[in-house]
């Protein structure tokens, strides 16, 4: 029940084809490697561009290692219930190394993180001045 | 304007006592160490102690290191707008050894996370066979 | 900081008087019963007309009784982290009868609700056949 | 499209019976009362064990009864869309009396109020000095 | 796997049918123009005859006009992952001449804003004196 | 209380005095018109450059004009209670013309969809065959 159609490589402008020989370039994968969500935004393609950058800075290895970076993406998309990206990303950190066992506690950490923050946001509590990075 | 009277250690009944005795006992601090989110919960003393037991099983080194989970902590709270819980936690990952350029990256992960959920449930992208863990 | 200029009584045009008086008639009460919310969608007097007439019907005694009604209000607020709704709905629970421990029990269910929601969002768990109130 | 196998009682390890045997002794159930949100937990014990141990406080009866604090969970699922914990819940408050005429009522308070929330937070209003239960 | 059962012009209460007919009569259609969202509704028909009201005159041509609600009637459903009012307004959008490139535009600014809501709101931002349209 | 200093262009590295200047000969204003979003992204250079250019693109007329483009960035800001977003895409808003009573109906569409919203996904109703672009 897409809202678009799944542009496939065979039928795709060039500027999209662009974008996939790139994705395929970076991740060293062949056709099959394109996955749904490159396709779908393959219907309008300033967005497929521009995201596509975005997803290869914000993801490249940095200060965080990529696992790391996997776990705290599917942290938010389990908490924006985002049904496609909690199972690309749960397959991306899966590829990366994650172990059941830290599946297990990364979904206990946002379980625990999502009740906590209606505690804190319900009771109103006012922040400890040690906690403030910077004097107001 | 916090919703309840923050209750301090002298004030406190002996249930809640036991509470802020075993969390200073376990972080290894003093009064000082008690912050607020636990002094509202106070007012309601089967939550401070459920919670707190929570938060003692839940943030344990474990398959994922401590640091790990501190980030994946803010990256809920930021997702969920908790002022409190962004400064607390964040706190705590600094106290861990997070760096600056770690939190930059965390929030620019954060940010990709929360827009590229909305372009996945926006399109209503269906979800790859391949990502699947098992089969329908 | 409010978007939009609070609109008191005496500077309000005739269609906001008029919901300002069926208000007052409704609540028994003066003008000091008129709260902010109500004096910032007289900005918008067909926003105030709606949303007194939604409001008016839909918090009436019915099936759920008024304070139990306030409670599910409280509940919604504090997870959608409304400071403004939090503040007046706990305020309208007090004054309905809401006790300290009761306040206690709300946030302890909202907080367990929203940490449950993950868990089972973030797991991707079928629904029991048994739970649906009708067959597909 | 679960995130995890769903655990069966035949093929629990011990602690994953342990508590699949505390749930239908306190819920005087039989093995078909072992929803599959225990199930998929069971894939982490010690989430299945905090969890289970979590919903038995917080839900036992208190000072506010059963059925209410089905409607605030149902009330907390919906503004979160948790299909799962909706039929869940929704089920647990009919089980528990919940007439056809109380679920229109909770689902119209949880509509007005997320519309509410969001034109607080849109205008920006100030909270009224008379809703804060402390001075600041 | 609706909660409710869809309620047909034919097995309607009269107050039901006085909602459809009026449906009907101000959107010069037949009875496929109630659409499910209407039906199930039905269910409480307060509700029912509230909401059909306030789409009515909240929806109607203004200072806005009816395509630019329906983009962000569309930009808030996405916001919220509401499948069944993504397509419904992105239906009623594409009726009302959204073009394929204003909604890969949509999209994008609601993947945007989400981003920058997450970057805001993580770093904490303090407004700028010159955005407050009032002096505090 | 912002998490990071803000850097003023005095104090500005180079790749961050770039972005800087691009800003201001893009929107054809002075160093008052770099707002704290960019001063608080400057902390990290590379989310800086990113954001910008993302900005850049996705605001830029289009098939959308501009002032629809803010109007949607507004109701997206409101539904996840971002006060920052709000006020300045309010504020970018009525620079580019934004009347009152457009305000008054953006916000009115956004509580209404807010609403649907829930009523929606509370319900859990089908979507309607018609309203889905292909078929599944």
């Amino acid at each position: 029940m897409s809202m678009v159609k799944l542009i496939e490589y065979a039928d795709a402008m060039p500027e999209v084809k662009a974008v996939y020989d790139d994705l395929m370039a970076t991740r060293g994968c062949g056709l099959d490697g394109i996955n749904n969500f490159w396709k779908a935004l393959a219907s309008h393609p300033p967005t497929l561009a521009r995201i596509w950058q975005d997803v290869k800075r914000v993801m490249a290895p940095g200060e965080l290692d990529p696992l790391v970076k996997e776990l705290i993406y599917v942290a938010v998309s389990v908490t924006n219930n985002c049904e496609y990206c909690i199972h690309s990303h749960a397959a991306a950190a899966r590829a990366k190394g994650m172990t059941d066992g830290q599946f297990g506690e990364l979904l206990a950490v946002v379980g625990l993180a999502n009740q906590t923050n209606r505690l804190a946001n319900g009771y109103r509590i006012p922040v400890d001045a040690r906690f403030r990075p910077f004097p107001d």
